[in-house]
């Protein structure tokens, strides 16, 4: 697309109150606008790379037999009454008050705003189970949440109006459930290795809903708010809360590798929650032996707007950020240098629309303002690749990597086969 | 895929309190499950429609230049309170309370559940707007509205939680925003002449935000809740609201035609707003001349969900949904007859991966039930083309479309052919 198009502008100064990377450069690049404080709006830049992001989520939940569907964001008090989960946590360990969105409308009715789905999913899932045929059961969304958090910040990484895609799984038995959270687990892993990031596997705690371990995907990140153990050896890792080693101490699991301490990003967390919500909600099947039983039931969950947030956290340079290609929100940035001479134009247009023809996706700076200023927004808004035409490249174009000082000139051809090897 | 595998399975009685078709055959057929009065979760089978409409959708809004985004749903009372729409109706001509959720949280803050998005726009666009340079600007989003509606009714054709596409424009001058306007009117009879609708463009009051006449597209439907009165030689139509002449009148436009009055479900709706929003919240541009300018400004509303069930309310028979092909959940429902002879599961079977390789999309009825039940949910779920395997049918195929009662047997290399002339 046409830069001088493209909305909003970027912006030169720093973001009032902004202390994290991610929050100053997405703002500054135009991906992302505060409404207010834990409030933003996905501009069409960050739009782009949030859609990418979700589509590799996507594939690997339906490679896993996930399927997708989209549930309310409203939620009647009644629902989450049946967990006890409306609440306060003072009364309650259960209880989620504090952080969810409560309200009562005009005629008396009283509702929660999309806090997590657990309640919702077992509610469907109640009137459509009948027998073990039924099951198992894999449902995603990808959705609206809200949490009333107590200081929104970090950016985009800890919104109080965030994206989730979050799966649940229903199963006849304890090991059916237990094979698919490895599944997912397994699924997880892979989406954040497609999505470029170094991260660890950790346990953390069940808290009062499972006896069972629950496990975190983890990324690595100076800036992170959470802080890890791991073995630099084999994949054991734990969070702060159940870890009660030392750094540096041998590895409790291959008993040969060392216990490195790392901060990190919480990417991912996944629940094998059991048959509590089943028990308290009376989502039950028949079993083979005919009797009544409950559902072994699990939620897995992924943020996709605080990916974008940690994505920028790990890639980045103080000129701006450094997309990954795979999520990047076109693979191709070309700078048109500003000419008298009319053969720039037309050239710069003959790239795009050679490339465009391709289904190289590209953002043109057809803008009419200097070079510089062209340069800078390009490394801070960070496509992987910037092509520059000028009157000084003549018939040749100016390939540079984000990640790279190099500058090598190649002909038009050849550009366009090493961005379709890339592909 | 497996039907073993959907979820849910179809039901057979109506459900309690269905007035509408759209409400009875969608819950019946397992596309939309209710979970309060007006609140819908799109299950799988219903999502994957919505999934083809937004698609469409999608195209046509970028082929007019539009930047798909994504706004917040939680708005802060203080940019409502901008432009007066915060307040009653019974004070305001403006105000929206009565089906505005409105609400306060335990730290006092005040709140509105997204009811549409002018304001939030503007509020973005005065933080980027600053000169005639900057427009026009186009963007757009799919996300949740909550309106609360005091009676929720028609099934999923009016929610108090419902999805909408809403785009929206800024333009330097009137001539420009009129000329948009055009262009996204016509870019919204694509759209609803992809959706496979027969539909008009009627006029309809612009209300107290512009002096302009609004346009709504309407579906003709005899179940549809608004009136409209059209030309049945031109293109002249309008709605009750502003209609002062009679049906059976010549036309007021061509002078040839004769004027009908027909029940329509509104499925669009496009507004020229002027400037009234950018003079209340101060979206101002520098022009040429030095000045600043109120920014011209149009809104424009496609209501995903609601077309869902129009496109119900439209093509069904006493059997169940008829879906286009365009927005079917699958192109092909695949039936296998049981059969004691293994042969029929591996035709089946063979059926559905050369299909699959084909990228045709198949739901494949391998569910050990009687071919009378599966026969019914296939007259039911509304995909257009049966194919049948079993004993009797050999090595052969058995075709028949959802709109025919003829079939036909053909091999599966001929259905494979069909099938792809018809993509």
């Amino acid at each position: 697309m046409r830069q001088s198009r493209l909305f909003p502008r970027t912006i030169r100064r720093e973001p009032a109150g902004a202390e994290s990377v991610n929050h100053k450069l997405l703002v500054r690049a135009g991906f992302i606008d505060q409404l207010m404080a834990g409030s933003w709006t996905l501009l069409p830049l960050g739009w782009r790379v949030v859609a990418r992001i979700n589509r590799i989520i996507r594939e690997e939940m339906n490679a896993i037999g996930g399927q997708e569907m989209l549930m309310p964001l409203l939620h009647p008090r009644s629902v989450w009454g049946e967990t006890g989960r409306w609440g306060s946590a003072k009364d309650n360990p259960l209880g989620a008050k504090e952080v969810m969105y409560q309200f009562k409308d005009i005629r008396g009715r009283e509702y929660a705003l999309s806090f997590t789905h657990e309640e919702i999913v077992m509610d469907l899932l109640r009137k459509s189970i009948q027998s073990f045929k039924d099951l198992p059961v894999s449902v995603y969304h990808f959705s609206t949440k809200f949490r009333n958090e107590p200081r929104a910040r970090s950016g985009i990484l800890r919104g109080r109006e965030f994206l989730m895609k979050d799966l649940y799984s229903a199963h006849a038995t304890e090991a059916d459930l237990m094979e698919y959270y490895e599944k997912v687990k397994n699924a997880y892993s892979k989406i954040f290795s497609r999505l470029g990031f170094t991260y660890r596997v950790t346990e953390a705690s069940g808290g009062v809903f499972t006896e069972n371990r629950t496990h975190e995907h983890q990324v690595l990140a100076d800036t992170g708010e959470d802080t890890i153990f791991y073995c630099n050896t084999c994949e054991w890792g734990q969070n702060k809360e159940i870890f009660e080693g030392k750094e540096g101490e041998r590895c409790p699991s291959c008993k040969k590798g060392k216990i490195i301490k790392a901060r990190s990003i919480e990417v991912g967390n996944i629940f094998p929650l059991g048959t509590w919500y089943a028990e308290k909600m009376g989502v039950l099947y028949t079993d083979r032996d005919g009797k009544r039983k409950p559902v072994w039931f699990g939620s897995y969950g992924i943020g996709p707007t605080r990916v974008l947030g940690a994505l920028v956290e790990v890639s980045h340079d103080e000129k701006g950020i450094i997309w990954f290609p795979q999520v990047a929100p076109f693979a191709v940035h070309l700078i048109e240098v500003k000419s008298q001479k009319s053969k720039v134009k037309s050239f710069a247009e003959e790239v795009y629309n050679k490339l465009s023809e391709e289904n190289i996706e590209v953002l043109w700076d057809d803008r009419d303002v200097g070079a510089g200023e062209k340069f800078a927004d390009c490394d801070l808004i960070g496509i992987p690749v910037r092509l520059v035409v000028s009157e000084k490249t003549g018939e040749m174009v100016e390939w540079k990597d984000r990640t790279d000082d190099r500058i090598e000139l190649f002909s038009l051809h050849r550009v366009i086969d090493r961005l379709k090897e890339m592909q």
